[in-house]
């Protein structure tokens, strides 16, 4: 069967004309304010309550914040801003409904779990390259507290976790997308590989390195073969949310497929935090923590030239209380987004 | 500022090459195949737990249903589909999650409550008019008892309904959209309106009616405006869930803004059920029920030129349990997708 135009290799685009990342934003709590990246987010919270009464508006307040900021650094206004494409962990997107109404832009909720930023940067390049908006505003969160409420227990019961579980991160992370070049952008989306469910049946709600692991394997596996590129394409193949032990069952998984990545993987989650200082255990996780390194560290590294191209990768695991309550796996999804230093 | 090349006054686009709906299904529960409309359904479910244990497991399999029929109708195999534009009611997802990973099709999973039907549809007409898929699927789907106990209590609770409350709609429509026709097609997409969120500050979480209505009315209004059309340009408007109740609200802000939709509004809630008989109160309401009625009824009516075109409005109430407790409001979203008889 024929191809549709943009269509690359099996589960991929290659964006046809340039978007750009704008402008960016990342807003954190107290615990990555305390972590190696520290000095690199633009708001780094003093209070994760952010001066709000529950969890959930605290986390709807980080990605208002952060939606504020970008738009500011991108010198637009909200009026400017064709669509939201935006997304959290939480029940029915609480942290989006209640954080972005403001704003009166057109929106797109979308749920991919922690892989959700990469979800929203790859449609929100889609609508810009595809002549739909001229602009769009790409925005995920996660909180630790409205995180471990929503997936485990309330922070009150003082339930205890096991050292390969990863720790919610508390932040946001905005992206403008633009198709237009006024003045200097952060960097530029190429392309997409869009990932599938892949359940290799794990059943604890702690280890989601290992139950995001095998999608992002799947992803980054099928982006080489679609662009027909290897990991030497690549200064940094970097997930989302893995942690110390995802991370290895992703290196055992590539070697598998042919692919060794070791000299290239990092992962947000692993950077985020200290986890030996920290008690963080396997590292960082949650929509925030992919969206947030991303736009302080990532973002940072393309504009100095550091690095040329990256490939993204936020990694989600589908995981819900209920689900899990009724003895179901926890499977994974995530999608890769080629990101490349912007041309002078 | 400049515009990009499709987008269409404030917050439209038109979409810029044909994009057919090639075939579609639905499957309904038991009192869905006791309404009217029971026998234009592709599948009448005996008994809503489909053969599974839970009724997340049941709703799960409702999409996978309406998927593979959907498939079967299109002739197209799943290694054909591009995209899965995916969602439902439940937290995290659940039923898109273990509905259709078997499938092994790239997924972004959406999150618009009951209007991700309309999100569904918009974003799939998007990407393939936009070359970035031959075909995609666009499928949602909502369960009576999932969406209860999601939502307020489980059905063992016996909890009493007030009149005005909403029937959710056991159910799931599925619809494959196609940049090309090879064969006879159902409809075409030719526009879509995205909606913001819109929050008259309701806060009862039975009245999904009256929470939707406003954020219906709004993209419909913004709808004419952008494309300089008046309801004499459609043979129906048709919303999502609004039920008898909202009915009254959305006609009613309407007129405020100038625009008289009453011999030309139908909400498909209301259709889908025989309220005085089978004691749904102000109607039907889910995710299902706009999907349902779509495919079964609306495309049917298309499909014999018994009406040209129509505005299809997915209504969504951003209601979450957490969100409830916590004293927080229902916001509503809306979405509108002009669709279209297929020229012969």
């Amino acid at each position: 069967m024929e191809k549709a135009i943009f269509e690359c290799g099996k589960q991929s685009v290659k964006i046809p004309v340039p978007v750009y990342i704008a402008a960016s934003a990342s807003v954190v709590g107290t615990k990555e304010s305390e972590g190696p990246l520290s000095s690199l987010f633009d708001v780094q919270g003093q209070d994760d309550l952010f001066g709000c009464n529950t969890w959930e508006e605290a986390e709807s307040t980080l990605q208002k914040e952060a939606v504020t900021l970008a738009l500011g650094k991108a010198k637009l206004n909200n009026e400017d801003i064709r669509y939201l494409f935006a997304g959290d962990l939480l029940g029915q997107a609480m942290a989006t409904s209640f954080g972005l109404s403001s704003f009166k832009i057109p929106l797109f909720g979308l749920f991919g779990a922690c892989s959700t930023c990469g979800e929203s940067l790859s449609l929100g390049a889609m609508s810009v390259a595809g002549g739909y908006a001229r602009h769009v505003v790409c925005v995920t969160s996660s909180h630790f507290a409205s995180a471990e409420k929503e997936f485990r227990f309330p922070l009150e019961y003082g339930g205890q976790r096991p050292p390969y579980a990863t720790w919610t991160v508390t932040g946001s992370g905005a992206f403008v997308l633009s198709g237009e070049k006024k003045r200097a952008v952060r960097a530029m989306i190429t392309g997409i590989t869009t990932g599938r469910i892949v359940d290799y049946g794990i059943k604890d709600n702690f280890n989601m390195g290992c139950t995001m692991a095998p999608a992002a394997a799947e992803v980054i596996h099928q982006h080489f073969e679609d662009f027909s590129r290897s990991p030497d394409d690549y200064d940094k193949i970097i997930t989302g949310d893995l942690g110390s032990v995802g991370q290895i069952a992703l290196l055992d998984i590539l070697k598998e497929k042919g692919y060794d990545i070791a000299g290239k993987h990092m992962d947000c989650g692993i950077e985020i935090y200290d986890s030996q200082k920290q008690n963080t255990g396997a590292g960082g996780s949650g929509c925030g923590c992919s969206a947030t390194v991303l736009s302080a560290y990532v973002l940072k590294k393309l504009e100095e030239g550091v690095w040329s191209r990256v490939l993204f990768v936020p990694t989600g695991a589908l995981l819900s209380k209920t689900s899990f309550n009724e003895g179901m796996s926890v499977p994974g999804i995530a999608h890769a987004v080629v990101i490349e230093k912007a041309n002078d």
